[in-house]
């Protein structure tokens, strides 16, 4: 789990690797992953990844309770 | 906000016309949205709006937390 604030900053990676090693390393405690149920799935599309974690970030600092 | 069981069924509609009328009718209390910020965006990604409302129900329903 992960606690979203106003100013982050999201950075994706490539569906094939990921983020590069460095910005792994660099930011080990600052990343974060969605919850895959199926071990045989090796990653979730892109656009699919943004869409969750915008929606869980906007949940979480109640952007959608200011509208 | 909408509060999901463990036997909900989803249904999705199309990106252009979403669900038949006759379907909202029927279930006028059961329809969900999900929230989108900028009004003049029409519609999300069918892919995208499937992870996101999966990812809700999952989260709401505890499931990531049984692995």
């Amino acid at each position: 789990d992960w606690a979203f604030a106003d100013d982050d900053c999201l950075i994706f990676g490539r569906e094939t690797g990921g983020l590069p090693e460095k910005v792994h390393r660099e930011n080990w405690d600052r990343c974060v992953t969605i919850p895959m149920l199926n071990p045989k799935v090796r990653s979730l599309n892109l656009a699919v990844s943004v869409g969750i974690v915008l929606y869980e970030a906007l949940r979480q600092t109640g952007a959608f309770r200011k509208t």
